[in-house]
């Protein structure tokens, strides 16, 4: 890893060069320098904690005069419980992997002596852009080599101290292995964003970890594609066959099981003659110290209910992701107009259908535009470990490439290779040869 | 199909909305209309035959008074033999190609009770921003039923006549079937292509079937994805060892077969020493008429050729697209500086080693950094039919979601449903439920 004082271009162009050279490494080299770096990390680790600590330090004093939040200076502290050693296990863990490059994905026999191969391979150069978080730049940079990419990382300034501490180890670490210095470079210049997002030529895809905002202003201000969400307003319609306490549960774990996720619940919509389930879910839900913000009718549908905390609900609520203890419920008439109403008003990020009718679930799940499609389980369960992809480099809301939960899949693309004894494309064609586009098995 | 004077927002929304239900539709009824498309079509030969007629006399004016290309009046024409007898079976190919909709590539069981499985699915919306072939139309509206994807379409307005014509037919065929009218939407109203290209909200994905400069004005003006490539720069590196019948057989089908196309050859990369080779090759490309540029050291290797059309090579030549019966050659040490200067002059599209070392071949493949690499086979063969795709919706030189000739499964993303029976998130963890994470058969 190259600590750059360097500019962002001369960055980007050297992370493309050394996305050249990454490219054809084996993956033996590649989880090599894992290991190194793992081993690198494990032996500094108290310079890397005192660093770490002087982040912290200036974090305490900016909390103190209110220009930090409290959670940001808990997320920057590497030495909270168990977080050092996730961080170091999780660069083991990405080694573990199945290596994502040169798998064949579709042969064909073009001709006799003519075949063509779909393989994958890495996307080229990453630039990462992150907020406080210091240990993310390990599981990054660790991820970017596993894929064979090269990657710039652009991390939030409270972690300076953190990031330069770590990517010294990661850097030193590297020089006894394959992998080119500029395959993983830290920008810490500051301001540089803009630059960066120009990039377009040597950029191949901008992966934002941070909130809403960033990854917003990102999407707003490159032609790079982005990968990622900026919103989750996550729906669940409870149709009138749904068993109650099912529907309980799930409505509970996915508005409360971790509110400021994703993929919390932030929109009930409830059948009109499911209403008489509504008392019980809500007194489940004001028990966690949910609010609710009712339309009319579910409203009304309360009104015997005690103890609950019930706002009138306004239109924008059901636009809102509130990632707080805040839940929007509106009746519905049924199915048709739940699936209108969160293909309108959702962010196509992972919603559920509660119902014991199966056919009814399937027609949810095909028309509703989302990258996760549930019934009868928690929006929550939208997360790269919990599908068993092993790591997950964010959860994507995009039409294109990859959608919801992306692992290492999502960091390669695919080139063609042709192996061929000379054939011209005008040796083909009527009363010439012809294609035999026979399907080989892809071993 | 809508045949609008709607204004290019309410297009998009109403496309949006036929989205949804196209998504839906059954194989059967996507493949009924194209059917009924085809039908009407051949029904409705005259009465498009005479459309086409008054775009071509327009042009012929324009073309006379020096404001249309000679190519362009020629593309327009319906009428020329065989071109619409290839739309209409076109249309058919299409309805015959596997569906792609609703494939399952991954199906994990998460625990008992909780299957995790990831679909097949449109895209949603496409814009398709054309020139001026007329027959693009019908073509385009079929694939995008096909896959299940709502289409919006601008033509040139060289074709207005025509496109009018061919949508009436379609809309009034898609009317018996279930295809929404707000699926495919021709938008004939002027200058909106600007308006278009701001159009995220509704439009997922920005298709130009056209010239480099309709491409690269479209990647420049919108942040849709875009999937297609401005520029065709492809390359040929001559091995020493490569066969002299063969290499001259290559590069002269690379170079010449269709001098206009994408993917024919621009630059000639000679290894040092495999000069010797390069006056056979440059007399077969000079009985073409090719034009060679050539550097001092391949100048110097042909000095004694007769016959020849030798032109001083400048450095802008290695980084242009001629798309004509030019050629630019140069030589390079070995295959090192070969793949150097390819991956920073090529524009990512196909490139070729030509050589009789297998394992020199291999390293070029894995390294260079484009969509096609080649051993011993010409760059012409980079196209969806030759491929064996069926289809071509266009070729991408992207570095996310589809690269090289598209097909349908280029117009495909994916969507995760999970079936529960009532599961939360909260149910696992240590001391809780642990994910079996087993991958299952995908049928």
């Amino acid at each position: 890893m190259s600590l750059t004082s360097a500019s962002p271009l001369e960055a980007a162009q050297s992370a493309k060069s050394a996305s050249h050279v990454l490219a054809t490494l084996s993956a033996d080299a590649r989880n090599d320098a894992l290991t190194a770096i793992h081993s690198g990390l494990t032996a500094a680790r108290d310079d890397i904690l005192a660093a770490n600590a002087r982040d912290l330090e200036l974090a305490r004093k900016a909390a103190a005069d209110g220009q930090l939040s409290q959670s940001l200076v808990s997320r920057l502290d590497l030495n909270k419980p168990g977080k050092w050693e996730d961080m170091l296990k999780g660069i083991l863990d990405v080694r573990g992997l199945e290596d994502p490059v040169g798998r064949v994905t579709l042969r064909t026999q073009l001709d006799e002596g003519l075949s063509l191969e779909r393989v994958t391979c890495p996307i080229g150069v990453l630039l990462i852009i992150f907020e406080a978080r210091p240990e993310v730049i390990a599981n990054i940079a660790a991820l970017a080599i596993k894929s064979g990419n090269a990657a710039i990382l652009k991390g939030g300034k409270e972690s300076t101290e953190s990031f330069v501490a770590i990517s010294r180890v990661i850097s030193s670490a590297l020089e006894s292995t394959q992998v080119p210095n500029g395959a993983v470079q830290l920008v810490t210049t500051r301001d540089v964003i803009p630059q960066l997002l120009a990039l377009d030529k040597y950029v191949d895809l901008v992966i934002p970890r941070g909130g809403n905002e960033l990854v917003r202003y990102i999407k707003d201000n490159t032609k790079i594609p982005v990968l990622g969400h900026a919103d989750g307003l996550c729906s669940i319609y409870l149709d009138s066959s749904a068993d109650q306490a099912l529907a309980e549960k799930v409505i509970v774990d996915s508005k409360t099981n971790y509110v400021a996720a994703c993929n919390a619940l932030e929109t009930l919509l409830v059948q009109e003659s499911a209403l008489s389930a509504l008392p019980g879910i809500a007194t489940a839900l004001a028990a966690k110290g949910v609010e609710l913000r009712c339309d009319p009718a579910t409203k009304a549908a309360l009104a015997d209910t005690p103890g609950l905390n019930i706002v009138d609900a306004t239109e924008e609520d059901f636009n809102t992701e509130f990632l707080s203890l805040t839940l929007a419920i509106k009746v519905v008439s049924g199915l048709s107009e739940a699936i209108t109403h969160i293909n309108s008003h959702g962010s196509h990020h992972t919603d559920v259908i509660l119902s014991s009718k199966k056919e009814d679930a399937e027609t949810f799940m095909n028309a509703i535009d989302s990258a996760g499609v549930y019934h009868n389980a928690s929006t929550r369960f939208a997360d790269g470990m919990r599908y068993g992809f092993g790591t997950e480099v964010g959860i994507s809301t995009n039409k294109i490439h990859s959608r919801g939960p992306v692992g290492l899949e999502g960091l390669m693309i695919y080139k063609y290779k042709i192996r061929g004894g000379g054939q011209g494309a005008g040796d083909y064609g009527e009363g010439k040869r012809q294609y035999l586009h026979q399907k080989l098995p892809l071993e």
